[in-house]
């Protein structure tokens, strides 16, 4: 496990430490707790606080009915009150978080948060605007096909949250204007946006995971791929250079559904190794989901924000 | 009304205006609330932000019986939380308060407080930590003595939250302790100790309001009393040079119960001219308690602290 690996010692007597900040946005049922949850258990849980901030309504289930928005609305939260808190934390100080009931829908008595050595944030608009953009050391846009989110959705919100497919379809209706007004512009502000999808035009056995499209801006420093990658013809795996939406260069990384396990593996030996951490083997954790299935794609899409996290740790314990 | 007098602009386009903070600390049914509406109504409610720091409970009722103290203690209160908020109100930007219902005993959602031009802070802890201390530009500690706020806080508990004489009074006994131990010893780092009692050895007619005596220490700077007290031979009002319990001089303020309207209406006028307000007579509210009670004691420490509040915000103007 990484986290016997990399000791990092807390500076206790300088003041608070600052932690290392990762958002992970995306509409609901995007799978960004399924990313979170990986990430968490490859670090241990008592190295991570992990937040939500839909926690920061600004009305109850039952006032929203009166108000001419959906919850996915700026207005809706308190925006303002999220970037204060997100600011806290990243100077490594506690807050008192409100807390959203999302069975009783509604707010209920804030809970004191208290961050560890990485702050986890996830959420539908934590890349809302530029301060709180301002307060993550990496963020990650989770944009699967809408058809896919769609499904994803009516299957928890109908097992997990007891509501009826129809009123979760009606739900998701209601909510698309106000999802590409404001969920969907962050994936444009994101550091890495990440899309598993399955591959258009292949005919996989069913069982086959998703396939994963990883956009790596230059705004951070990724790990680097090329030599692994650009050396070797590869169908299941592969980096190209591309460009992005606004035509700025960026690097996409595609891991496909069914990448042989050898091939992946020699990709994350890579990505660990850049790391210096050549002696151990990444996280055997990684790439687990839902009921003990496993996904190569979401096996590396998690070890390179883990490359980031304990990366941003390494920098901020050589500058202190 | 003197917010009819004073327009103070407040400078939009310079970032969040900082408010004058005010605390008001004493311990329970001291009389903080009827001092603190006073003040809200002399100078209007939309100027001023008034929010209680005792919501800042760590545990809910139920939860209390467990813990080895009462509600009085530090340990039983998000202290570093109340301290961040005050940070936060003193440098003009919001905060979600949590609340605890006084009728059920449970915390429920928090409310979004924005500082006005005036921010008054009352509660039993508020000047108990060095930080806390340094967001106030006045505190007021208030000290009437204990058998009259045990006869003050049974009328209240019995009358407004429903309990048992008996109850109240074990509920006294059990927090005394910790009223001695964190409570009372913010007394001694105020700026301004205001003691309401009947003065020892008068025999005052039923209905004589209680005197009030008010030590002004020099931690502040205080309007100029000394010209009008000190030329005339004064029972019913005088300002004596003493020292304070730790020996460093102070000036006390002594109203009598008994003083004639026109005798205080003197004071009154000496302190509100010392503001630049000859023209105006200080607010005809000010000294309003109970149900429609009035008494010049209480008239004119309202009007010293209106006093600091009002040139506080003068010294803001000009320093802008």
């Amino acid at each position: 496990m990484p986290h016997k690996l990399i000791k990092i010692k807390r500076v206790e007597d300088r003041g608070p430490t600052r932690p290392v900040m990762i958002a992970i946005a995306g509409d609901s049922a995007a799978g960004k707790t399924t990313l979170t949850a990986g990430l968490v258990t490859a670090l241990g849980p008592e190295r991570v606080t992990a937040i939500c901030v839909d926690d920061y309504h600004r009305y109850d289930r039952v006032e929203r009915r009166a108000q001419p928005f959906t919850a996915l609305h700026p207005a809706c939260n308190y925006v303002e009150i999220m970037e204060q808190h997100l600011q806290l934390l990243a100077t490594g100080q506690p807050i008192l978080k409100p807390v959203y009931d999302h069975g009783s829908g509604r707010l209920v008595r804030p809970e004191l948060v208290e961050p560890r050595e990485f702050v986890l944030v996830e959420g539908l608009l934590p890349l809302h605007t530029k301060l709180s953009r301002a307060c993550f050391d990496l963020s990650i846009y989770l944009e699967p096909p809408e058809e896919i989110r769609h499904g994803w959705k009516v299957a928890r919100d109908t097992e997990k949250r007891g509501y009826r497919p129809e009123a979760v379809l009606r739900e998701l209706e209601a909510r698309e204007p106000e999802s590409a007004a404001y969920i969907r512009p962050q994936s444009a502000l994101a550091d890495v946006v990440v899309r598993f999808a399955p591959i258009a035009g292949r005919d996989d056995p069913p069982g086959t995971p998703l396939s994963a499209e990883l956009v790596l801006r230059p705004s951070v420093q990724h790990p680097d791929l090329s030599r692994v990658l650009d050396n070797v013809e590869r169908h299941a795996i592969h980096l190209k250079l591309t460009r992005d939406a606004d035509g700025r260069p960026v690097d996409t990384l595609h891991v496909h559904g069914h990448a042989r396990r050898d091939e992946s593996s020699e990709v994350k030996k890579a990505i660990w190794a850049q790391l210096g951490m050549a002696a151990g083997d990444p996280p055997s954790t990684l790439g687990t989901f839902g009921a003990g299935q496993h996904s190569e794609p979401l096996a590396i899409t998690q070890l390179l924000l883990l490359y980031h996290m304990l990366d941003a740790t390494a920098e901020a314990r050589m500058s202190s």
